[in-house]
């Protein structure tokens, strides 16, 4: 295997990579496709132990966990579960879908026990199981919404109520226990769920979907956890059945629901952004799973024009306010940018499914982009406040939120303790203890890294001969890796490592030679032994980024990116909150500045004010630069109330010049 | 009186000018302020025969009332009151506020039976004022949506169910109709409405505002066609109270019901724009009447403001489909722009209010602006489709609207016969039959010309001397206005027209002498006795122009108007659907080309497609330069599906050049 030139994707010198079947098996990974060209390595086999990621996971651990639970606790999110069980009538608390934060963080805790054997993760997770589980009833449904005294009749609101949404979320969890401890009451209660599930929507059953995709994601690993095809067919039965207008809603359309066009026939994603990206992750798993390669080539599709035209520089998808959707192509504004977080975790979610079937490093780079713009940047440095939206500019600098009340999801430029509709923190949650997933995979040739983390990795090829590394960086901000060998099969293998699409220049230094490679995935060595050192040489030195000038909304601007991180400049950092005025220097090279900051030069146009914003004359030239500080744009609003830029204008030529 | 550059502004000689008071009185003017600076003319003063508006009168009158009417009967929103007049329980036809839609027609007919006598029109007025005025309650109140068998209680739902709104446009039609016929069954329902409103919610009433203003000028108005400073009172009342938070709704927020921020205090309008407008234009109604000057300062300034950083080049009014609102300052996203046909009627009656007030040429030019550019858009050439959203520009096609259905009101790039939520159409209808009030004003010192068309004027000056007037243009097409003085008053008296705020260059010739004026109201001739003719030469040579550098959405790009109109690119005259690719040389001045068009010079940039739209090479160079048409931005869409923008991308200089 050797990089070449323009191509992202591995090639085998026999051609046709050998396709890896996986039995129904029980590694800790959120994603086991019966077959893949990449093995996925456990996260268990993957220690991050240091710097950026490690920082994140012990923030997650020590302190986003408890504060979910906490609000969870107090908004009385969990207690439906058990007015739910007492049989007690309404009023019940929370949005219809407040049952799924409580899964999303079981799943969360699940991963973490793993990861660390936490005993507060895991004595949690046990005090909600009993509390969820108390809540199911006898045929197998669990609400707290729906079928219970004084509630709508179970399945009556498809489009809005979002019970088999629900479910989805916690079979994931189920999951999610079931390949780090085996089967316990939880995982029961979720096959109970997934049985009736499969009763009541199956072939002759209701012919309907639920309104939020996610129950097909679900119900496709949970076939792959517990080997039962029966779950399966259902989730492939779910995939199929939409696209065919059975969701109803006079205002919102059917394009927002994905029931527009069926999932095969689409050519891009489009209406809510998380939706469709659960649903395109669910699509692609039963595809896998069931050889449908007509299927898997559409999601596949829909990835590229999704990636080319409708996903911003951030990696993070949806352009719309209205209806949390994806726009238009090139539609891509960035005050009003929606990006939801968990459409960012969404997206990591395919690109992963993705990447295991093509060895394509496009699908790893987007999730490197997402994982440092999106996934980072929806969290505080403490763990306890979040973006629900993430746009790529602020104009006003918005007010503080609330640390008592629940903030409305997109209401402010602030993160937020705590959301009416909080589906990012719980998503986060899970995200982050399970990162270590997506570290690693091996196939027969050997082993391949895809992201970068000081980490520990102790795993075994596919004919169970044993591999470990220790990798070491200082990565995203140092483009230094250095891969240790601690064990090493005695065996032929390859160190496959992945050149970021920025990453011309890079260099690999293995055996004393050093050589010059391109992006795409490379074989950094081949046959090493224990004890060899691998050194990566990455640029991550500031660059310049310019768009397709089909997008309206940065037209004639620039963004300042390093390694997989997208900046952005911060009123607090400019002097002034009116960021449209200042214009950079493109002339210039960027610089980098303290710490993670880089320095840029730019110029300063006043701007006069004028009754009527339309006129004969256009911008002023701008008079003199000076340099400022652009941050990553991950931890923006760190500060307080800011306004905030990622592209920033460049100077204007007078017309006719 | 002369004009003084840089002054749009009328001046007197003598300093301040003089505040006409209004006694009650009946003149045929949608707008009757207790005093004003400049005295509104009747329509039935006016009479427009000839030309653009013409035309559209006469579409309007032929086509549009039927049209509505039919689509109303079908639906059942008007045998929604036969319903309630009979006591029967639901299922009622429409949503919440379909009453107003009837309500809105009846004021269209009422102005158009004073327009031109028309029997039909009067027939259909009394056959629906029979239907309305049988569902009325002994008390007074009136609604098919609240307060019946089987309906939810009368202001159960002040937020959402727009019960006042619904009165607001009931009233709005008797006022027409007092001003322009008399009382009838009608006008004493409408009052009776007004006197429960007022028992509900006066002081010692209920404590609340509607969701949607509307009301308020409503009760403001009637106060003037009756006299009863009850309903001044009332109006004044509810804009005190709305600002403080009484509506509540944990999605929207309260900035979307103007329930923020107390209009006195707020300085620049936001959330929901014909809420925001309607609710000014009562707030500065009751603030003129009541002699409140801080309240009038307060809405002067928003509207300055508004006008300055939250305004379409159209005149459009709304940059968010969320909320269908106002966004922040500078955010006028071309492709999003909602400009709700309803919000560009909002606006011109804001902008009239205040027009009458301050002799400023700027309100004046804007409702010329929003009249041609958003107004004149909404329906097709056969007044039978209608536009709901107006935005600058289209990415893609979009889809034909069907003849049979009502359309999601901002479903389609296309006109649409009726909307689900169908406020516009009959909001067209009652505006342009209406169209000749705001056409001249008087003052003790003459006749003041703020529209052109085509037209024969024969009022009064307030000390009761006789102006006629014929003005002969092929305006807005035509620069040249012909003024000829067909009866004048023996005492001196000024001719004053306005020159628009684009019409540097224009000529006035009077008395064989012809002189250059600047833009503002300027006197044209002093003392003509009829027979006396006026030319005035406006130039309308299409111009470019450019947008505030604040504006993201449209950096870097230019855009052509000629006179009033706005002009677009459609992608049927460019031969493309991506007219991103098409740069607008800004070298060449724009051209007069076959009617109404305007001919551009435009260079082909071919883009290649990429896999990721953001990299380190800007555009290319566009090569070659062909010519390409444009249109009126108000008849866009009229040959199918197209792509349109009218703002074009100037050509790129490559990155550091």
């Amino acid at each position: 295997m050797t990089a070449i030139t323009g191509e992202t994707r591995m090639t085998d010198a026999a051609g046709a990579p050998r396709t890896h079947d996986h039995p129904h098996e029980h590694a800790a990974v959120p994603v086991a496709p019966a077959s893949s060209r990449l093995v996925p390595v456990p996260m268990t086999d993957v220690r991050i132990v240091d710097g950026f990621w490690a920082q994140r996971q012990a923030v997650n651990a020590s302190a986003t966990f408890a504060h979910a639970l906490h609000w969870m606790e107090r908004l009385g999110w969990i207690g439906n579960f058990d007015l739910a069980a007492a049989g007690d009538p309404p009023p019940r608390a929370g949005r219809e879908f407040a049952d799924s934060e409580i899964y999303k963080l079981m799943e969360g805790l699940a991963w973490e026990v793993a990861r660390t054997g936490d005993a507060w993760a895991e004595e949690t997770f046990r005090a909600l199981t009993a509390r969820v589980v108390a809540a199911q009833s006898p045929d197998g449904y669990l609400s707290t919404r729906f079928g219970g005294p004084g509630q709508a009749a179970r399945y009556s609101d498809l489009e809005w109520g979002h019970e088999l949404y629900c479910a989805g979320h916690l079979i994931q969890a189920a999951v999610a226990r079931l390949r780090t401890a085996g089967e316990d009451d939880l995982t029961r209660a979720a096959r109970r769920v997934a049985d009736h599930i499969v009763a009541e929507f199956g072939p002759d059953g209701r012919d309907a979907v639920c309104g939020h995709p996610e129950i097909e994601v679900a119900l496709a690993e949970l076939s792959r956890a517990t080997g039962d095809d029966r779950y399966r067919a259902q989730a492939a039965l779910f995939v199929e059945r939409r696209g065919a207008g059975r969701l109803r809603d006079a205002e919102i359309g059917s394009e927002y629901f994905q029931d527009d066009v069926p999932v095969r026939d689409a050519t891009v994603l489009r209406g809510h952004a998380v939706r469709a990206l659960y649903l395109s992750a669910g699509a692609y798993d039963v595809a896998i799973d069931g050889g449908d390669d007509a299927l898997r080539a559409a999601v596949e599709g829909q990835w590229d024009a999704t990636v080319a035209r409708r996903t911003y520089l951030t990696g993070g998808m949806g352009s719309r306010h209205e209806g949390e959707s994806f726009g238009d192509d090139f539609e891509l504004p960035s005050d009003r940018a929606y990006s939801e977080t968990c459409a960012g975790i969404a997206s990591v979610m395919l690109s992963w499914r993705l990447l295991l079937q093509s060895g394509d490093a496009r699908h790893a780079d987007l999730m490197e982009r997402t994982l440092y713009n999106v996934v980072a940047t929806g969290p505080d440095e403490a763990g306890t406040a979040f973006f629900y939206v993430n746009p790529l500019a602020r104009t006003v600098p918005g007010t503080p939120t609330s640390a008592d009340e629940p903030s409305a999801r997109a209401a402010s430029s602030q993160r937020a303790p705590w959301f009416e509709v909080s589906c990012c923190p719980t998503n986060i949650a899970r995200t982050v203890a399970s990162l270590g997933a997506y570290v690693a995979t091996v196939d027969d040739g050997g082993l391949q890294l895809h992201q970068y983390a000081s980490s520990e990795i102790a795993t075994r090829l596919p004919d169970g001969s044993a591999v470990r590394l220790a990798v070491r960086t200082g990565y995203p901000v140092d483009g230094a890796v250095e891969i240790e060998v601690l064990e090493a099969p005695v065996r032929a293998w390859d160190l496959t490592v992945r050149i970021p699409g920025w990453g011309a220049g890079a260099t690999i230094e293995s055996n004393g030679v050093r050589r010059a490679v391109e992006p795409g995935y490379v074989v950094a060595a081949s046959g090493l032994a224990a004890g060899a050192i691998v050194r990566l040489e990455l640029p991550i030195a500031p660059r310049i980024t310019l768009p397709d000038p089909r997008i309206d909304a940065v037209r004639h601007t620039a963004a300042v990116e390093a390694g997989p991180l997208v900046y952005c400049l911060e009123s607090v950092d400019a002097g002034t909150e009116e960021l449209a005025r200042l214009r950079l220097d493109p002339t210039v090279p960027p610089r980098r500045g303290e710490g993670d900051t880089v320095e840029v030069l730019v110029a300063d146009e006043a701007i006069p004010g004028a009754p009527w914003p339309y006129g004969p004359d256009g911008s002023a030239s701008p008079a003199g630069r000076e340099p400022l500080m652009l941050v990553p744009y991950h931890r923006w609003a760190e500060r307080g109330p800011s306004t905030m830029r990622v592209w920033l204008p460049l100077p204007e030529q007078p017309a006719g010049h």
